[in-house]
């Protein structure tokens, strides 16, 4: 915390100050004057601190009244189970699992017309749609040989020097020359794995994980690992210290520190540090997928693991799929001491991506208009969130368990034991409701209670009726 | 021949007649009116004898004077040799060929301003640069959310469907849940290799080949077998056929039928149709590369691999970036008995392509003025091509063979015997002149004194100063 700037350690102070019921939503805060003089800080400092409190939700701005406290709904329901204590995980096994992946995915889509509660990625009225159409088809006036140009490398480099500019705010000094632009954070986590492992080796994941993991795992016939999660901390670092001293093939460890999918942990920042420092000592690659830290409400707070990368250990794959454009497959990876594997990799495997977007997005991420638009997508998104959790506290059987993210667009919902996900999934669709069963993110049962929910749109009469349909199946059900 | 149309019967009868020297350029054809009674069509079938032979270049209408022989230059230089008979190629190598192909491109990127002769892709003045411009900017006024919009299944669908349509005319007959679209040609090979190999096998390739496609075969840790290939006709079924006896391995050919790069050789269909009989008697998939062959005076003649393949054995794979856009990333492919693992492997590796240029690229191929494009692109590339090889055999040193081939960018020229094109590559670079050694088109030191020449654009003054300095270099080196 030492080498933070002072507004952050402000910021820090307040938040404790809430958190401990000191201050409780509705009270008014001190106000600029009292915290410059209070603290003896410039109004400048004392401004950001109000600014980084109401960027992460815990203060609201009343025009002309100054700042208050925020409620913080949080639903009338337990916690998700942290897993049991850490053992060593089953023997590593093929992952097997993407033909089952894959009949869910066409059973959902038998049903194109279903109201959609199965994505990762919100709706595209919370993005800037017409900002990007106005800024793609200016770029397109100007150098309309774009399309019919060969080559991509100046818009590569434009992109790339806009990502390295941006990753300083997250704590990672890279130069745009570590820098490789990807179709996709997919292809960015492919492009990882092709680097650091051969068929047959063992990959360690969290449990549950992306489904997309799984199928990438499989498709380059690696195993998967899958290492105890908590839905609140991330990956635990015994079970993984376990695992990696059990077994001799560990190649690489792949975690979401940010916002996992579906659990919505976020790993505190010593245990990232923990992490790095593990499997350096086992000189295990760590590849990190980040497609969700920017969706934090405190990102800035919140370094990839990247930031604490010695030796060039860690690999640190990104996309700007859900925190910018879901329509453009644009991601991008910093690969440490597999930099030009990659950038071999990535040349022999699709050459560079398209120019026309990589400017667009260089020039979006360039502009103030993108910070402007991370903050209104999180309060939207948050609001989504309670809205959904509230609406699950109401309907839901009793048993039902839920962890709210701090962040992003999924709830991971624990339905009372002995409930059947799939069963739950088929049904619902036949109501016109798609959701994710749990069974798709390991290949173990052990989630098969579980649903993934989605809150991709400002909820509504629409959505409500849906959760309470919902809620009435799972109790027929369970 | 049989099943032809009478047209195409009628132009072949003619390109007989001009090819044996009975009619020569200058002559007059007889008129469309003669043609309607000498062989008793009709006007509509006389005229398109006619247009068929003026697409394939063998006539030049006049305004009000009717139809010309054209006249045909071919440059005064003997053609390139064909390989040594056929003998059981070299035992299986590892490619290894990465580093010192990145380090000629790492090179010649270090001469930014040099005129470049290395490219496969002609300039972007030849292509529909303010069509499809216009062509975006509609799209994308009417349809701002595709690039928010998650998914792109819809425009994934809307161009698999104009691709079908457009395959009919190759004599392929596809549906178009067959059709898979990829990020470029490139990820189209990738991911046909990766459907039909493991990491260790042997794959089949021609020799020379395009080094992107060696790079391919190393990054996959797979072996290249090169395999004897005529200027041409291509591929030597007999050279492949010993292979085949010789080695157990081989799991898979790839071959580039039309306009192969660097040769510009094209198969025979009678060749074709010997290729996938042999790999089908032996089970080894055949994968074709077809990114040039729209770019053929007479496209409709030359069909496809595909064509033959009656057990889903040949893996079609295709690019619209040399015909159609050279900035947009789009391939296709038809994988046969493979489409599954093909459809798993695209999905895992970096999901459904962005909507937007799917969209343009399906609209534009699907109307009329796609073949305008082509017929115009072609013309203006068989100018190039002339004028290009009319200065070689100009400048270059005495004992330079070269065969001009009948459509697309690139010249395979093969200098007097000893000559260096590795030490030609470095002098031309600091004249200027980027250029492409033969070393990188093979892992034998086969072609060292050869290089591949580019026409890229309109042939000017530039152009014949700098193939002056070349010609110069050569003979200086050689």
């Amino acid at each position: 915390m030492a080498g933070e700037p002072l507004y952050e350690r402000l910021a820090e102070h307040y938040r404790r100050v809430i958190a401990s019921g000191t201050l409780v939503p509705g009270d008014r805060m001190p106000s600029v004057r009292v915290l410059m003089h209070r603290h003896q800080v410039s109004l400048s400092t004392a401004l950001q601190v109000f600014r980084r409190l109401e960027d992460a939700g815990w203060l609201q701005a009343k025009p002309r009244s100054g700042y208050f406290v925020r409620r913080r709904t949080t639903p009338a329901l337990p916690s998700v189970d942290e897993p049991d204590n850490p053992s060593v995980p089953m023997e590593a096994q093929f992952v097997g699992l993407h033909e089952s992946i894959s009949k869910v995915i066409a059973q959902a889509q038998r049903f194109p017309e279903a109201l959609n509660l199965a994505g990762a990625t919100a709706a595209a009225s919370l993005y800037p749609t017409a900002r990007l159409q106005a800024l793609t088809i200016k770029i397109l006036r100007h150098q309309p040989t774009l399309l019919t140009e060969a080559g991509g490398e100046t818009a590569g480099a434009v992109l790339r020097q806009a990502i390295a500019k941006r990753a300083l705010s997250a704590g990672m000094t890279l130069s745009p020359d570590e820098v490789i632009a990807t179709t996709g954070g997919v292809e960015a986590v492919n492009l990882a794995l092709r680097a650091v492992t051969q068929a047959g080796d063992t990959v360690a994941i969290e449990s549950p994980a992306f489904f997309g993991l799984l199928q990438i795992i499989e498709s380059l016939g690696l195993r998967a690992l899958e290492i105890s999660t908590s839905p609140t901390t991330g990956m635990s670092l015994e079970a993984l210290e376990m695992a990696l001293l059990a077994y001799g093939n560990i190649k690489a460890v792949v975690v979401v520190p940010h916002l996992q999918n579906p659990l919505g942990s976020v790993m505190p920042n010593e245990r990232k540090a923990g992490l790095v420092r593990l499997c350096a000592r086992h000189k295990v690659a760590v590849i990190e997928d980040e497609p969700y830290r920017e969706l934090l409400d405190d990102a800035g707070q919140n370094k990839p693991l990247k930031a604490w990368d010695r030796d060039g250990g860690v690999i640190h794959c990104a996309s700007l799929n859900k925190v910018l454009a879901p329509g453009l497959r644009l991601g991008w990876m910093s690969s440490g001491r597999w930099h030009a594997r990659v950038k071999m990799l990535k040349f022999a495997q699709s050459r560079n991506n398209e120019s026309l977007s990589q400017l667009v997005a260089a020039e979006f991420i360039g502009s103030g208009a993108y910070d402007r638009h991370l903050f209104r997508l999180r309060e939207r998104l948050r609001t989504q969130r309670e809205a959904t959790a509230n609406a699950i506290a109401r309907y839901f059987p009793s048993g039902t368990r839920l962890s709210v993210p701090v962040g992003g667009v999924v709830l991971w919902v624990e339905l009372p034991a002995g409930t059947d996900s799939g069963r739950l999934f088929e049904e619902a669709l036949t109501q016109g409701i798609r959701i994710a069963p749990g069974t798709i993110f390991s290949n173990s049962q052990r989630f098969a209670s579980f649903i993934r929910l989605s809150c991709p749109q400002p909820f509504d009469q629409t959505l409500d009726d849906a959760l309470q349909r919902l809620g009435r199946l799972a109790s027929d059900i369970g």
